[in-house]
């Protein structure tokens, strides 16, 4: 929220992301234990289709990441920090950690909305940041 | 709109969604009868493929459901009451109806945008959703 | 911005596209010139792969457009009126010509956030409208 506490939201940024489901290696540990914290682990294993659940949470780091308008990839936030957790709701929410809420406080960037999305083959996400 | 009257939008959800419109049962006059409103079964009919038309239109009422942020499905809004139907200019519109627009008006959200989109076999959908 | 100079953003239209990527004549020399600006082609033929970054700035440029909730296209905005080019961070930012930012400033929508994505075949892209 930013113009002196009235609670308005300006749009800093917006995030589109597409996988292929079969292009996320989320069958390899190393893979999933550098990118995706314990948190989303655990739900993502309890998924009917937990290939599914990976890809569409990557899909979704994807497009947060862009939201962000951080410029390069590694060296400006590590996936593993951008961790997205669905509420007692069951909407998926954005916590961002280390280099990536680093950067999203430097943009002004107080709230990531995000919405993911899969068919049988494809994960898609859409993420918008707001300061 | 919020914030005293200044006219100002603070965004509450987003939602994104793939259909298939193989899948999307749009010959089945049950199924299309109970998801859709007279309005939108007219403005589909008319299209060049009204298969396409209800799948984005049905991709559309997930995007906005999503957007809502309400727990599930079913208990919370009938699809039907999630209208979308085309401005004069030709621009999808979304018309909130009963459960619908009393969960949006409960969490409020006063707003909603939505874009569709069909290739020749997958619809998509992007909702926005403020206050 | 809007609100008496306040700095905030009303969102006034979303859109999104999906193109599939062999379907976007990029490889037409006349297309090209008539849709792109020479920024655009210079960038998209500097890419690892010009058909896939051709195909998903026209699924931008169709976003843009249907985010500006213009009636008819030709009629409103040609397409080289919206252009989409990368910042110094490489964030796809949009700028708006002609037609194109004559539509906008009509509709008092100062800002749109673009954001793209192509996997091997498909390109989409979606677009964020605000005042």
């Amino acid at each position: 929220a930013a113009a002196g506490g009235l609670g308005v939201d300006t749009p800093v940024g917006v995030g589109v992301d597409q996988e292929l489901i079969s292009a996320v290696p989320s069958h390899n540990p190393t893979f999933v234990a550098r990118n995706f914290t314990d948190a989303e682990i655990t739900y993502c294993q309890k998924q009917p289709s937990p290939p599914s659940s990976f890809a569409a949470r990557w899909a979704g780091k994807e497009a947060v990441f862009k939201s962000l308008g951080v410029k390069s990839k590694g060296a400006a936030a590590a996936m593993k920090d951008i961790e997205i957790l669905n509420d007692a709701s069951g909407v998926p929410t954005v916590h961002l950690h280390g280099d990536a809420k680093a950067e999203a406080e430097k943009r002004g960037i107080s709230k990531v909305l995000i919405s993911l999305s899969h068919s049988e083959t494809v994960a898609i996400a859409f993420a918008h940041a707001s300061s």
